[in-house]
């Protein structure tokens, strides 16, 4: 007889992002004429840049040549030169010497981040912000790195309707409050492993250098290892904040960095991502022996997937090149003068409104007394506007609202427009 | 501390085509003159298909516009046009009905062979042929389904000094021999998630429908779940041959099918694959519950995963247009042509070889008393052809070696000529 993997019954409903398309596609089916925009799901809508689509055109003839024809990726760790391109962009450009087998492509940062934890043994003490891209809490659910799921009574007396407010048991939880600026601090007790995301999805917060510091000096303390996912990091505008983890000194011995071209360069339908594990990035088995964890990651690499498209990796590999890097910062300049506009629109309004300065995300606060997915209905209901309830990203998430900038201008103004007639 | 992944410590040396690759590198070192033909690992080498290039080009010229760029995936499951195409042309084509929503695509079967045993409980007993490919075996391992590598001495004794032979405790493993024509029989025991490859990869074998209606029938009876892998259906020229396991009656019921583009349209480089979970396929809970494993399965693939580039996917349904059809079975002609001259040529040189006819592998047996692994380094030091030794696929492959016929022609041909120079 064969058993199923009890752990997936476990998880919570749908995954967000279906539940919100229901109830959008439940609205539409109801008034077929309302024309509805979407800030909600954090896909992009500007094209590829012209330098990526000539290059991928470009590995597409070569494709249909046998001279020129490219197989299996041999590694399935990506091909050297986009790697190059990365190492010396990404890293080596701000001073972070990283080396070439330090970097492992793949076809999504989701995909990375919810594969990372499997090479990690089933018993260590996970920690995630809350509010969290539920991918880190589904994936050490699914692996059954967790108890079962707990319902918390919301304040709001009305969610309870909606959908349920909960954690899981076995899971560290760092609440993100307006109270701390929507960074955690360490925890007082320890934890193994230690998801981070700055700039953050959902709130758009930034961490300075020095509390990343303090992050790195606890998982160094503590031997627990950081998974940062830098996903954003392009749309950092502060000249201050640090674009890699390992600006910090001392992070290449307990963090990995998570990175994605989906936003960057709209390569949300394209698929490429990349993950840097340090050679010196140790864990332990439970007899105390250090094991080196970049050698484990490609076993599971190169066995559970087969490399990213050549074609892929050749449009990547433009986004590094001088047309390549001024076509991508236009693209990210529309998409933060959309955030700014939103900032500041909402802010008239009278309601209040974190992020959109160094990340594409604007977490809003709901009205007094209103639940995030009431909210989330009443915009969807009455501005024809999709955004996210804050609570699909956790309990602490309650009581808010994620709006993405990465709609089309004309779009996004006329959501605003939509929104402050409503208010 | 953050603790190791232990099983992954389990795994016995690289995976099987590092090792080839190390060797071959050591020998090109040694002897930088040498024209070394690869027959080892089983990547394409034709270009691929105009009508799949024309697609693609188109797509990413798509992906350049505002109005016709796409992001992700919506569902990750795939494009509906996509899965028309597979519907229609690789099942309702041989009279068996597959809905929509039971064709999931990903980026290679690899993935999706090694990724599914993840939703299943870790105390289901797996049952895998002997000789195997290694993905099957090592994701279990890793994921903590098996006991510790035990090794085997291998009856040939030279075989000891250059990798050992072994089998993981607690697998299944069924011999593939040569007096039951590598088709094994189910076992008199129980067990919970058998992988079938057919044609299979690595001897070039296939079941009958008969021989595989035991095993639907083995299924049924014990709950138990077929992952059945047809990565190679599109190699079969038999015409009494299965291509679908849900040609047999009440396979729907029992069995999971793996399908790919990768050899059958030159997609190694591409990635693009599927894999079918019929509705009515089960899985129990630990008190007896009957699950659908086809939603669970959907889950783990819309957290982990974030769907296939659409230029790949547009590539992929390309092939299946009427041109397209045409362009992949000229390079299916091509490569099984290899393979026709490959058994006809080892055979009059005096070795016994199998498979080649329904697949495009070759199973050499070894001269008497020469293990496989020895075999390899005489072909690569004597005649600079690389196999893939049998024994790198599990013991009963020890006295083997595979040979693909995924070569360009001219080189097959010298390659033959050179082995039959040194024998």
């Amino acid at each position: 007889m064969t058993w199923i993997n009890e752990n997936y019954l476990k998880l919570q409903a749908g995954y967000l992002f279906p539940e919100i398309g229901r109830r959008r596609k439940a609205f539409q089916a109801a008034a077929p004429d309302a024309k509805i925009i979407s800030m909600g799901i954090g896909d992009v809508t500007q094209p590829l840049a012209p330098a990526v689509t000539s290059a991928m055109k470009k590995a597409v003839e070569e494709m249909a040549r046998a001279e020129t024809f490219r197989g299996y990726d041999d590694g399935g760790i990506g091909y050297e030169f986009l790697r190059q391109a990365i190492r010396d962009n990404d890293y080596k450009a701000r001073g972070v010497e990283i080396d070439l087998d330090e970097i492992i492509v793949s076809d999504g940062a989701k995909c990375d981040t919810g594969n990372m934890q499997e090479i990690f043994g089933l018993d260590n003490v996970v920690a995630v912000s809350d509010p969290v891209y539920p991918v880190y809490v589904d994936t050490n659910v699914m692996a059954g790195r967790t108890g079962g799921w707990v319902e918390i009574i919301s304040t709001i007396d009305k969610l309870k309707s909606t959908i349920g407010l909960g954690r899981y048991e076995g899971i560290v939880y760092m609440s993100c409050t307006e109270e701390n600026n929507f960074v955690p601090e360490p925890p007082a007790g320890k934890v193994d492993l230690i998801y981070l995301c700055f700039p953050n999805n959902p709130t758009g917060a930034v961490a300075t250098k020095q509390q990343l510091a303090e992050w790195v000096d606890y998982a160094r303390r503590n031997k627990a290892i950081i998974l940062f996912d830098a996903a954003y990091e392009a749309f950092i505008s502060e000249p201050d904040i640090t674009h890699s983890i390992y600006e910090v000194d001392g992070a290449k011995d307990v963090a990995i960095e998570f990175r994605s071209f989906s936003k960057t360069a709209g390569f949300t339908g394209v698929r490429c991502a990349f993950t840097v594990i340090p050679k010196q990035l140790k864990a332990y088995t439970k007899d105390g022996r250090a094991v080196e964890v970049a050698p484990i990651w490609k076993r599971r690499h190169c066995t559970k997937f087969n490399g990213v498209s050549y074609v892929t990796q050749a449009g990547a590999a433009a986004i590094y090149t001088k047309d390549g890097k001024k076509q991508v910062k236009k693209t990210i300049d529309i998409y933060m003068s959309n955030a700014k506009l939103i900032r500041k629109t909402l802010g008239k309004i009278g309601y209040t409104v974190y992020g959109g300065v160094n990340a594409p995300y604007i977490w809003l606060k709901t009205p007094e007394g209103v639940g995030s997915w009431e909210f989330f209905d009443t915009l969807l209901n009455k501005a024809h506007v999709v955004t996210t309830p804050g609570a699909g990203f956790g309990s602490a998430g309650e009581g808010y609202v994620r709006l993405t900038a990465f709609g089309r201008p004309e779009n996004v103004k006329e959501a605003l427009e939509r929104i402050r007639a409503i208010s």
